[in-house]
């Protein structure tokens, strides 16, 4: 399969590409009267060609709970969120993945790493919608011997799946659900087939200082380090209270840090320190967490938020600029997950957006980067490409009807 | 020209409505076999029906500056701004304001408050769209005296302008910007020709820094009472540094306080206080302030903006809830300037939205409010209807492309 866009605007100029296979094999401008031989061609003249976005935390089939429970003290609202999440099924958690890629998909997102339950669903749903995704399988001490065994056996046997977009993560929940012991069977599982190893990481103050009584006076960050757990392939999620030595460790081990703005101004859970961050090189991605906590799965509207706190918080308006948090967004979260993408080069992969510069939020488009970040929404994305496959062209998704009735089913059930 | 809305979702009930001219004639369930003679039938199945916003503190021509100089510290970019304002002519104000008009009808806003110069292209621009406004006539002591008597004597003209849709201000910009006296000559005309008085006020520290150095150590709210220039027709845009007394003060004036969210952090000027303002009872509505400080229009991300920076900044997660956010963002806004709307009810304007219920961003759909700030955007929203006429059916507006194509010829001029 090959696609060949034409007349697409990058970097300000009129640019061809074609894709082979999953992978931009050329990009650049044709000479008059040269042509490609593709199985596709779109033609993307009025429209601007960007890379995709990378959504490095979500707990997707959550999206189920979208407004289910709102404007409430944490505890109150944890104890709704979770007697309805009790009730889930594998097939709800099916629809709800679906729907969380159809929302994805619709605002230019081509891999979400995932932390949920019910993987074999999730991989069914993520499989059907042709997107990229780090399946996270969860381990809390509370699932029992029997469920943390047969979950490691579920990594052991899908270390080397078949399908190249999707890869899977034991993911240790949180240090206030997992045993040191466990989080150290996490991790050697993923040292021993190769994956990724998701976790989240100082959400809360309350977390914070939890850990310091129980570990002898260190930080989350400082504990998982004594437990020799992070590394280059370690996301940790969150990370809003950091100290200096914290952010130091972080950058050393080269751990991804993902910011999740709009959750954690949801639950008032502080704000990411963006200058300690950026001083001590902490390779950053940016999440939307799942939708009971933001309550949507735009990585564009992610962006602005990202920029727009951490203005606020640090009173400085360039505390973090478009471009930077554009390539949080985009080739940070790829590069995290080891994905040759994120930027629109020959020989990367092909993943990308045309994004249409008749809307009216893209006018009169003096910075494609900052009308992005700062005025953008889903409705600027017309196809959405990932690995060389459309997955979206003129805002219409496959199956996206059904997909819809489905999760719309749940609420009456 | 009257309207049948049939089959619309309100508050969870199908539901029929009416609209004669601009007013909602009946809200209700017809009986089986009855029906209305209309002039235009909208069938609304698999639609909600909601208010319409309204965006108290605009500068809407401003879009043309979208994205041009960001994240830049604020002496720099307002330099770089000013610089740019003072190259635009009546024509560009013309254009920039329909393209803005444009992007709020495209995201379900009726009514805007204008504050900004050319005040006849203004006028030209909103009755072309069809749109309510507040058009702000700007005052400022560098002016010049025979502007100022010309913008007065304006006032006076169209103080009873022939289309109910519009209404006019003058709009004293700021206390750093006009003296004590600009300000009583323009709140006694107001009194005068019974028109709105629109003003900047409390928008960042320095001007009440400097505030209190110059007036005696009153703050810019205790000044303007001083000067007797508060009162229910008084529409504060920002009051984001205020004490305790201020916010009795603007309680007991009946002023409106406007909260632009978006705009306070993206200029890291501070957080609006919400918990001071509902515990004094100020009457509050929201605005998105101009496209080069937020960088777009659209009351959606507003008004999530604004619930998201209340849990934040004061830590709790009910400090500002979706149902409250939405009153300020549609009823609260219409009173403020006396518009009998912001509900749906029989005998109040005919301004509504009609939303798609099949959009994933509304679904499973727990609760329409929440999912309306938390989680929509502008792809929601399918119709909108101002004073009864349909301004936008299906995501089409009027004229929409060449709205564009004369907004982007200003980059390249």
């Amino acid at each position: 399969m090959s696609v060949w866009i034409k007349n697409a605007m990058l970097c300000g100029e009129k640019t061809d590409v074609l894709i082979e296979k999953d992978t931009f094999s050329f990009v650049g401008k044709l000479k008059e009267g040269q042509s490609f031989t593709a199985d596709r061609v779109i033609n993307a003249e009025g429209m601007a060609l960007l890379p995709a976005f990378y959504n490095l935390h979500c707990h997707a089939a959550m999206c189920l709970l979208r407004g289910y429970g709102e404007d409430m003290p944490l505890m109150s609202w944890l104890e709704k969120i979770w007697s309805k999440e009790a009730t889930l099924t594998g097939e709800d958690i099916y629809n709800g993945t679906r729907l969380a890629v159809l929302e994805m998909i619709k605002s230019g997102t081509v891999f979400f790493a995932d932390m949920y339950w019910y993987h074999q669903d999730v991989l069914r749903a993520v499989e059907d919608m042709g997107i990229r995704c780090n399946i996270g399988v969860t381990f809390m001490d509370s699932l029992g011997e029997k469920t943390i065994k047969d979950n490691l056996a579920f990594l052991d046997d899908y270390a080397s799946y078949s399908n190249p977009l999707i890869t899977f993560a034991p993911a240790p929940h949180a240090i206030y659900t997992c045993s040191g012991k466990l989080y150290m069977r996490c991790f050697d599982n993923a040292e021993k087939n190769n994956l990724y190893f998701q976790t989240h990481l100082s959400e809360t103050v309350d977390e914070v200082g939890n850990c310091k009584k129980l570990h002898g006076g260190q930080t989350p960050t400082q504990y998982l380090h004594s437990l020799q757990v992070l590394n280059h392939r370690t996301i940790a999620a969150h990370c809003v209270h950091l100290t200096e030595e914290d952010a130091e460790i972080l950058a050393e081990t080269e751990v991804t840090a993902v910011h999740n703005p709009c959750s954690n101004m949801k639950l008032s859970s502080g704000a990411f320190d963006v200058p300690l961050i950026k001083r001590c090189g902490v390779h950053t991605a940016l999440g939307t967490d799942g939708c009971s906590s933001n309550n949507n799965l735009s990585m564009i509207e992610e962006m602005k938020t990202a920029a727009l706190l951490a203005k606020h918080a640090y009173k400085k308006a360039d505390t973090l600029t478009a471009k930077e948090v554009m390539d949080w967004a985009t080739v940070n979260g790829a590069k995290a997950y080891g994905i040759n993408a994120g930027r629109i080069q020959q020989g990367m992969q092909a993943d990308c957006l045309l994004v249409d510069m008749q809307n009216e939020r893209l006018v009169p488009s003096w910075d494609i980067v900052s009308d992005m970040v700062y005025s953008a929404d889903s409705s600027c994305v017309d196809t959405v490409i990932c690995a060389g496959k459309v997955l979206m062209e003129h805002r219409r998704v496959k199956d996206q009807e059904e997909i819809v009735a489905k999760a719309r089913a749940f609420v009456k059930k």
